[in-house]
């Protein structure tokens, strides 16, 4: 594309500003809260909105139901171009606790703050506010061009903040239709230190709950203790023996697939500067744990963990009772990384657990989710191609991050349709999302558009 | 005493044994469940018919007021025999739940079962039918010898099973009136083969409750796991290294005052052949734990233990949540032998988990209560007169046990009276008590009485 297009694209941006925050407003109104039933009319309100929105600037776009909330399908003819598929989400989280916020969630609003203007209301950064900036793009692509970008397809989900429960049956029951060279995905954040940033690993999830069991009743710890196997004492010392002195998962196998650093990763990583004890100190904490001798970035984004997520076992009311507990229960999950087998990790960890056993004590075990770590293959021109447009339009060196939590789309992208993501989003760190007062920089909706328009252009 | 006049006591009680239990059926008709404010007045009620029954007798009864619910005492003249202090409680515990009793609870009747004849109803054992046993000695001896026995007091204490909140300052309100020669309670059990019994030393308790905080909120495991402490597994840590793998505690200086078997404990609770197997296999387990090496009953009667009673942290509802908690709570009990110091221990303790906490973790630590274990002096002549008394009348040999549990009240009457206390009592281990369908033997309470009988006798 010429030079002289994409300034005409970037400069319609500019000038629609104050009409694409209007839109993303209206957007913003519609309290799509999609684990609320209450709310079902809503979602539904909301997909009608960017299904009209969608129309009215030339997709070909429709509702599709599901059992759930629908999908808002949209989409470009096909061209020369390679075809790609944009993701985002027209649901939002709920508002509780309402009386947190200083202005009521679905009356948006624009505001200035000591660091900028910012668009406030629930949704604004999660996920409205971001997938408008690709669909901004789009809008003034077709002013400059005439048309709309070649060969793509837009996907807007309604349930990301309910767990998404009718996305996997909906991308296995359109593979065809949905499976294109690349997905966009624009859910993310930049980088903490303030530069845009494209997320190409994120570490895989597996889940399991121990519910370990001795006698079969509670005993008094008085007549019994001293004989009586204790559920509690043996899921505390199979947890503590879960790890070794310096850090490391004792679990057999456990590191097999977990790669170390490239020398390419590990420049962006540094160059981020990323202070550890700052980080921690915004939660009162101060020193990183966790396997010691690697950088705290790669502990986050790039060595698998082990973590309690929670315990429960015997009295734990008010006051005291000297019980011996008939059982005790854990839910403990594992961050993957690289490779890492989940299926495979499972298993050690129920051999694990099992090891501690006394011989008349049971365990049983549920399955809480897994899946693998969801690392993209940077080689695709794409990622080179996309971290150049950002660099340029932020006038900041782009970076390749990792993430430490799990976005489940990407892998069921690339497990169903066998396409890699590309997730590039305009988030910041105090966006507050899933809190009261959520906001978006206008910043961010501005440049977030300008950054998908120079990225559509070096892509088609 | 000769032995025309116990034969004269015995015959009575034996004749008489009709009418004393129409006595105690009055008696468990009273619901005087003390933790309920719903009950108040019927504890009243029940502290009334023991003061006008033992008046009746000839005691000197009075009912004396607390700030809770009031103590019975009952005196007759000093003589030339030891002055005896004789224990028991009048009040029970509840009754839920309800739907699991075969009959209303305080609607007693005499059954017949497969193993004899009972006397079903709450309070029947505990401790109503137990305390009745003396008195009804007590009235025995007055028709054979025209006059109460001498010298004694009798304490009928009404908050026994809500946690006894008056009966420390009443003790030491009232040393002087209380303290005697020697301590008689009647709210423990027969061996569990059947033999009667003298409980000669019971294990102390300590209770410490640990809540270790990290983070100042809850963290999200995928943006903080690898970095952040997790104060679960802390905790786990800590709690697991409290043993080593023999079941030995590592607590600094712990064993100091545990004392080793004497040879005549040690013959006594070996001819008692406790079938640890058989016993756990009650409870759905089949393996003693602890240290190894050592007989079953010293385990559990001799050697101290430490118990994790509660813990809990994290999320702990249904599902799943990938949280990185703030906190984390466990509840630690020891139970303590010979001449364990409790305050010492509780320091260990704390020191212990301490060691484990990382430096931006905090832990606070509540104390619930913390007494040594009582091992009763039996080189006094009383305990090996009881023995052949109570082996004369069940025709079985006598033997000293100790108890894994914690009588609070032999501890007080040591510290505060200054007197070793001869706990004897005919409860069957399955008597229920606690417990839907509590239940009494009209062995236990006929021979019970006939014991106390033989036992005043011998100190009379």
């Amino acid at each position: 594309m010429s030079d002289a297009k994409i300034d005409q694209v970037l400069d319609h941006l500019d000038a629609g500003l104050p009409q694409a925050i209007d839109r993303l407003m209206g957007f913003l109104r519609i309290p799509s809260i999609s684990t609320d039933p209450a709310h079902d009319g809503d979602v539904r309100r909301a997909a009608e909105w960017l299904r009209d929105e969608l129309a009215s600037m030339g997709f070909a776009a429709e509702i599709r139901d599901t059992t759930g909330h629908p999908m808002v399908v949209a989409k470009t003819p096909p061209g020369e171009a390679r075809p790609l598929l944009f993701y985002g989400h027209y649901d939002v989280q709920p508002v509780d606790p309402l009386d947190l916020w200083d202005r009521p969630p679905f009356e948006p609003a624009l505001e200035d703050t000591p660091d900028g203007q910012v668009i406030r209301g629930r949704g604004a950064s999660d996920d409205k506010g971001q997938l408008m900036t690709f669909v901004e793009a789009c809008r003034a692509w077709k002013h400059a061009h005439g048309a709309l970008p070649e060969g793509l397809t837009l996907l807007f989900e309604g349930e990301e903040e309910s767990g998404s429960p009718s996305l996997v049956p909906f991308l296995e029951g359109n593979r065809d239709e949905l499976a294109q060279s690349l997905a966009l995905i624009c859910d993310t954040g930049m980088s903490s230190d303030g530069r845009p940033a494209i997320s190409t690993q994120l570490r895989g999830l597996l889940g399991e709950e121990i519910v370990l069991r001795g006698a079969d009743r509670d005993l008094h710890s008085g007549s019994f203790g001293g004989l009586a196997a204790n559920p509690i004492q043996i899921l505390c010392n199979a947890l503590a023996a879960l790890k070794d002195d310096t850090g490391r998962v004792t679990l057999p196998g456990f590191y097999d697939g977990v790669e170390e650093l490239s020398d390419d990763l590990r420049r962006d990583w540094e160059a981020l500067d990323f202070d550890a004890g700052e980080f921690l100190s915004r939660v009162g904490l101060k020193h990183p744990v966790g396997e010691q001798g690697r950088m705290p970035l790669e502990m986050v984004w790039n060595q698998p963990t082990a973590e309690i997520n929670g315990i429960t076992g015997g009295y734990t009311g008010d006051g005291f009772k000297t019980v011996l507990p008939a059982e005790a229960r854990a839910k403990v999950s594992f961050r993957l990384t690289g490779t890492q087998d989940p299926a495979r990790i499972r298993e050690a960890f129920r051999a694990h657990i099992r090891a501690h056993l006394p011989g008349d004590c049971s365990v049983e075990f549920h399955e809480h989710g897994g899946s693998p770590a969801a690392v993209m293959d940077t080689s695709d021109p794409a990622f080179e191609a996309a971290k150049t447009a950002l660099s340029e339009e932020w006038d900041r060196e782009a970076v390749f991050i990792g993430m430490g939590g799990s976005i489940p789309i990407a892998g069921d992208f690339k497990r169903i349709l066998g396409m890699d993501s590309m997730l590039i989003g305009f988030g910041r760190d105090d966006d507050r999302i899933h809190s009261p007062n959520e906001k978006y920089d206008v910043e961010s909706f501005a440049k977030g558009a300008r950054s998908w328009a120079r990225i559509l252009a070096t892509l088609r």
